[in-house]
C-alpha cells in the first residue's frame, strides 16, 4: 500500500493562484490579542469595473479553508468556490459590483500566515506566528481598501467564519459600509460546534510529525491530524438529512479511495478522500491559526452583550440562516437578528428551509432564495449613507432576473387576500395612522401595506412574517422584513419600540392570541388589529338557519376543515377580551367589505370586518 | 509538563469488579462474520434472587463502554453505570427482578476480547480478535442463561448499544423473552453517526502507538488516538443545548486539568480529561471491535426490511427515545415503532421530552419518565407467552411507587373532559363496536376508553397519543400506547389494520382534518369520530341573540382564545364533508350532553355532541 502523504509535499505545493494580485502592507501591523507582524502581504482578486465615483465595491469574505478565488475570470479560468453567487448576471453581479476577494491574514494562499517567512528571522513563522483575530482579519482587509483607494463599501457579504468577518467590519468600521450580508453565521460558536475545533486542533497538535510546528523542512507534516480534522470538519459542514442521502443506500460499497485511512463504510471512503486532499492544499499551522480566530470570536452570550456589540453599526443588514445548519443553527442567526432589532438596526432575516447543512449557502439547490435575497438587498442599498439609523428603504423596483424571476407580489399569500383590486381595510388602516409614524407589520405578506406607507413617507418601517417566498419580496422592495413565528410572541423588540405595530387579517390563525397581543402592545404605543367578524348578519344567518359554520366573503371562501383561520370571534367577544386582558379599546371602525362600505349602525351585525385600535 | 499516559500502564490496570463471575463456555463459538473464538469466558453481575420459577429475569444490556457493574451491591460497594434505574426498589427492581448485566464479548472487563489470550497462541489477541457483531453479542449471552438455567427472560433492557442488544435477542430468540425494552437505539446508525465512529477508529489506527494492534507489551499504546475518539464520543452523547449549559458561561474558564491537550477553553479541559481518563479503563483494540460491531448492526434501511427483521419476535416492546439525542435520534426510533405497528407487535413507545441528548437515560432528569415507564412496561409482562402475537395486555392496576407516583388519571388530559363520572359519549361509542373487534383509539388520553374494551374482552386493541403523562398513564394500565403526532397521518398503520379506529373529541383539534379522517379509515375498516357540534340550538341563539362566537359545555367552557378546539363543524357540514370525499355515513347517534340523553328529533339543532361511524 502506498502512503499518500510520504511522496508528496502536500500543501507547499498547491497550485498558485493565478489572478490574484499581491500587495504588501507598509507598516507593521500591531494584533489584538498583543501579537505583532512585521510585514502583511495581501492577496486578493478583483472582478468587475470600480465605478468612477468608487462606490460600487463588494467585498467577499471567505470561509475556513476558502481563498481569493471566489469565482472564474474567464472560461478557460478555474472553477472559483462561489461561482454560483458572483458573476456576470449572478446574485452578486459583477458586471454592476466591483467584487474583492481577498485571502484572510493567517491563510496559505498568498496572504501572511504561518507559512510565511517571518522578516525577521529569515525563516517561517510556524508556531512563531501569533494568535490573530477575526478583528485583526477586517484590519488587514481595510487596509487593503486603502491601498485600493475605497473609502466605502456598498457591501461586504461572506458565510460561515466569512459571515464573521462581515461582522466584524459593520461594527468596526461602520463609516465604511452601507450593507452587511451574513450568511451562516452566529455570534460565536456554540459549546458544541466549539468542541469539534478543539477536537481537530489537538488531532494536529498530537500528531507525532508536527514536530511543534517546525514541519515545513522535516518530512510530510502532521497529514494525519490534518485529515482527521477536516473529516471531523466535513461531518459538521453536512446536515444528517444529506449525509444519508450521500450515504445511506450505498452504505457497504465505498469508493475506490487510495488511502490508508479505513474504507469499509462509503462514508468512511469519503471522508477519507476529502482528509487525504485536504493536506494537499492547506497547511496544518493555518488550520490552527484560524479555527483559533473563529473560536474566538465572540460578540457576546447574552442579548445585551449583543446588543452593545452591535450598537456602533449604521449600515443595513441581511442575516440568512438554513434550518438543516447544525453548526451554525439558525438559533444563532435569530439570536443576532434579536439584538439588531433591539438596537433598531434596519435588518432582513430568512431561515431559508434546506436540507443541506452549513454548507448549503455554497450549494445551488436553495439558490433562488439565498441568491435571490442578496441580489435583492444588494439592489437596494444606497452608496451614501443618507439613511443610516433608520429601518426605512428608498423606493426602487426589484432587479428583474432572467433565469430566476423576483417572485410576483400577486401570486404570493396577499393574493388570496379577498380584497381585490382596492383594499378598504388597508386604506382604513393607513387612515388611522398619523403621517410619520414608526410601524411594524406583523404578517406583512408580500409587504404591500408597507409599501404605501413608505409611498406616504414613513421612514421607520418594518415586517415580520412567516413565508420565505413573501419575505423575498419584501426585500426586492427594500423593505426590511425577518422571519419569524408570532406564535412565539415578539421577543426580540423592546417595549414601545414602534409607534403602531399592525396586525392585518391575522389574529384570526394565531394559537396564542394573548401573548400576541400582549406582545404587540408593549412593542407598540398603539396596536392596530383586523379580523373577520363571526357575528355579521350573513355568519349568523348561515349558523341559526341553515346550521351551518359560517363560511364565506369575509372568512375567505375556505371550508371549516381547511379554514387558515383558527379563532372566531365577534366584536363583542373582542371587545370582552379587551376589558378582561386590560387593553383599551381607544377606537373601532367597522366595514362590510362585500359592500365596499363602512359601518356605522350595529357593528357586530353588519360589520364582516373590523380594525380596532388599541392601547395598553 | 508530566505526560499523563507515560507513567500509567493505561487499561491494563483497570479495577477489577469484585462482584463479578465468571464462567467459560464449553465450546468454541462459531461467529456470524466466519471468525471463531476458541474459548469464551464472559464475566457478569447479578442482583436480587432467582424467583422458584425461574420466571424473573431481567438481562440488563450495556453500552459500548459500560460493563457488569450496573448498580452497587451493597451500601460500600463502587457506584453502578445505572444506580438510578437498577436497584431495591428502583425502576428495574432487584427486590421482584433477578438482574443479570454481562460484559460484552469484545469488551475489556473480564468478558474475551481482544486482550484477552488465546489459548491457541499463549498471546493476546490483538487484531487476531475476529470481527464480532450484535448477535454474537447476544449468542454468548444466550449460553450464559444456559448455563444460568433461564430459559425465558421476563424482559431484556438496554439502551445504546445495549438497545442494539435488546432487540437482536428479541428477533433471535423469540421464545425465550417475554418483553423488549429498547432506549436510545436505531435501527442501524445513520451515515452521520457512522462517520464519528470511522474517524475515531482511524485516530485510533493512525496513531503510531498502534503499532498494528500489538501495543500491549510494547510503549503505552494509542492513547492520544482512543482519546481523540472518546472526545469525539463526548460530544455526540451530548445534546448541544446540554453543552452549553454546562460550558457556555465559563468559556475560558477551563478546569485545571493535567493533560497535554488544548485546555484554552472550558470544553476543551472537560474533552481534555474524558479524553485521559478513558484510556485508564477501556481498550483501544475493544474499542475498534465494540464500535464496529455497532457500526455492522443493521435491521434494514427501509420500512419493508425492517418489518421483515422484527417479524420473528413474539415479545412486547417497549421503545424509548430522548427528543434532544441526535446520535440515535428519535425518528430512528419511530421507524422502529412503525415497523413493529405493521408487523401487530404489541409496541408502546414515548419521546421523551429532554434536553440531555443521548446521555439522558444515564441521568436523573428525565428519570420520572423514563424510569417509570420502564417500571410500568415490566410489570405487565407475563412470565408465560398466554398473550403472544396480540396487543392486548392483562388487567393489573398500576404499580404504585412510593417515590414516583404514577400519575392519576384523574389529573390527566382526560379529567378536562366534560363528562363527569359517567360518559355517555363512551358508552355510545362502546355500543357500537361489536364484541372481539380490533380497536385503535387515536388521541386516547390515559386509556380510559381503551381500558373499558379491555375490560369487555376486546384483546387487539391500541391507543395513539401525544401526552407524556397520558402515555404514562396508559402503559401502567398495561395498555399498548405509541407517541405520534395526528396531523402527521398515521403513516405506521397498515391498511385494514384494526375493525375500528376512534377519533374521541379530537377531531375538532386537528389542523389537517381531511389527512386525518383518510388515513383512519384506510387503517380502520370502521371509523367512529365524535366531536362538538357548533349549530347546537344553544350555540346558534349565542350567536344569532348575544352576537358571540359559541361557547360553554360541550365545547369545554374555553373562551374562543384559547380553546383548544381550532376546527368548527355542525352535523351537516359534517355530512357535506363525508359527501364530497368519499365517506360512507353509516350511522350517527347524536347525544345532548347536558341532558344526559340521546337525540332523535332534529339531531343538527338538538345535538350538542355527535357520533358518528363511517367507512370509505
Amino acid at each position: 500500500m502506498t502512503d499518500s502523504f510520504d511522496s508528496s509535499d502536500a500543501f507547499r505545493h498547491a497550485k498558485p493562484l493565478k489572478y490574484a494580485h499581491s500587495v504588501t502592507l507598509a507598516e507593521p501591523l500591531a494584533l489584538e490579542q498583543g501579537g505583532r507582524l512585521p510585514e502583511v502581504t495581501v492577496a486578493y482578486e478583483t472582478y468587475g469595473t470600480l465605478s468612477d465615483r468608487r462606490d460600487n465595491a463588494v467585498l467577499v469574505c471567505h470561509a475556513l479553508t476558502g481563498d481569493s478565488h471566489v469565482a472564474r475570470h474567464d472560461e478557460d479560468d478555474d472553477p472559483g468556490w462561489w461561482d454560483l453567487v458572483v458573476g456576470p448576471g449572478k446574485p452578486i453581479d459583477t458586471d454592476r459590483w466591483f467584487v474583492i476577494c481577498p485571502n484572510l491574514l493567517g491563510g496559505c494562499r498568498g496572504t501572511t500566515g504561518p507559512n510565511s517567512v517571518n522578516p525577521q528571522t529569515g525563516r517561517r513563522y510556524a508556531t512563531d506566528f501569533p494568535v490573530i483575530t477575526v478583528g485583526d482579519i477586517v484590519e488587514v482587509q481595510r487596509l487593503l481598501l486603502d491601498h485600493l483607494g475605497i473609502t466605502r463599501l456598498r457591501a461586504a457579504v461572506g458565510g460561515s467564519l466569512g459571515g464573521h468577518n462581515v461582522m466584524a467590519w459593520a461594527v468596526r468600521h461602520p463609516e465604511r459600509i452601507a450593507g452587511a450580508a451574513v450568511v451562516a453565521a452566529s455570534p460565536r460558536l456554540t459549546s458544541q460546534a466549539l468542541a469539534f475545533d478543539v477536537v481537530g486542533r489537538n488531532a494536529i497538535l498530537r500528531d507525532p510529525l508536527y514536530h511543534k510546528g517546525q514541519y515545513y523542512d522535516d518530512g510530510p507534516g502532521p497529514m494525519v491530524g490534518l485529515a482527521i480534522a477536516r473529516m471531523l470538519g466535513h461531518i459538521t459542514y453536512l446536515s444528517r438529512e444529506a449525509m444519508t442521502q450521500k450515504f445511506g443506500a450505498c452504505r457497504l460499497h465505498p469508493r475506490d479511495v487510495q488511502t490508508q485511512f479505513e474504507t469499509k463504510f462509503s462514508v468512511g471512503s469519503y471522508l477519507a478522500y476529502q482528509g487525504d486532499r485536504f493536506g494537499e492544499r492547506f497547511d496544518p499551522n493555518s488550520y490552527l491559526t484560524l479555527t483559533m480566530a473563529i473560536d474566538l470570536f465572540d460578540l457576546g452570550e447574552d442579548k445585551e452583550t449583543l446588543r452593545e456589540a452591535f450598537r456602533p453599526a449604521t449600515c443595513r443588514w441581511l442575516l440568512l440562516s438554513f434550518s438543516s445548519d447544525w453548526l451554525f443553527p439558525p438559533f444563532q442567526s435569530q439570536q443576532m437578528v434579536d439584538a439588531l432589532i433591539a438596537e433598531n438596526k434596519p435588518v432582513s432575516y430568512c431561515n431559508v428551509q434546506s436540507a443541506c447543512g452549513h454548507d448549503a449557502f455554497l450549494l445551488p439547490d436553495q439558490l433562488p432564495i439565498y441568491g435571490e435575497l442578496l441580489r435583492a438587498f444588494l439592489a437596494n442599498l444606497t452608496p451614501d449613507d443618507e439613511e443610516r439609523e433608520t429601518t426605512s428603504a428608498r423606493v426602487q423596483s426589484p432587479i428583474p432576473n432572467p433565469q430566476s424571476p423576483a417572485p410576483n407580489p400577486s401570486s404570493l399569500p396577499d393574493s388570496k387576500s379577498i380584497f381585490h383590486h382596492h383594499r378598504l381595510d388597508y386604506d382604513t388602516i393607513l387612515e388611522l395612522i398619523p403621517a410619520g409614524s414608526s410601524v411594524l407589520d406583523l404578517g406583512c405578506g408580500t409587504g404591500e401595506l408597507l409599501a404605501r406607507l413608505r409611498r406616504r413617507g414613513h421612514r421607520r418601517i418594518m415586517g415580520v412574517e412567516w413565508d420565505e417566498q413573501a419575505i423575498l419580496a419584501c426585500v426586492c422592495r427594500g423593505l426590511n422584513v425577518v422571519q419569524a413565528d408570532l406564535n412565539q410572541g415578539l421577543p426580540a423588540f423592546a417595549a414601545g419600540q414602534f409607534d403602531f405595530v399592525i396586525l392585518s387579517q391575522t389574529l384570526q390563525t394565531v394559537l396564542d392570541v394573548p401573548r400576541v397581543l400582549t406582545d404587540m402592545l408593549r412593542v407598540g404605543r398603539r396596536g392596530i388589529v383586523s379580523f373577520p367578524n363571526i357575528a355579521f348578519h350573513r355568519h349568523r344567518r348561515q349558523l341559526a338557519e341553515e346550521g351551518r359554520a359560517p363560511y364565506g366573503h369575509a372568512l375567505q371562501e375556505f371550508h371549516w376543515y381547511d379554514t387558515p383561520n383558527l379563532r372566531f370571534l365577534s366584536l363583542n367577544d373582542f371587545g370582552d377580551f379587551c376589558r378582561t386582558h386590560g387593553f383599551q379599546l381607544l377606537e373601532q371602525v367597522a366595514l362590510d367589505t362585500s359592500a365596499d362600505a363602512r359601518v356605522e349602525t350595529d357593528p357586530n351585525l353588519n360589520a364582516d370586518v373590523a380594525i380596532a385600535v388599541l392601547s395598553r
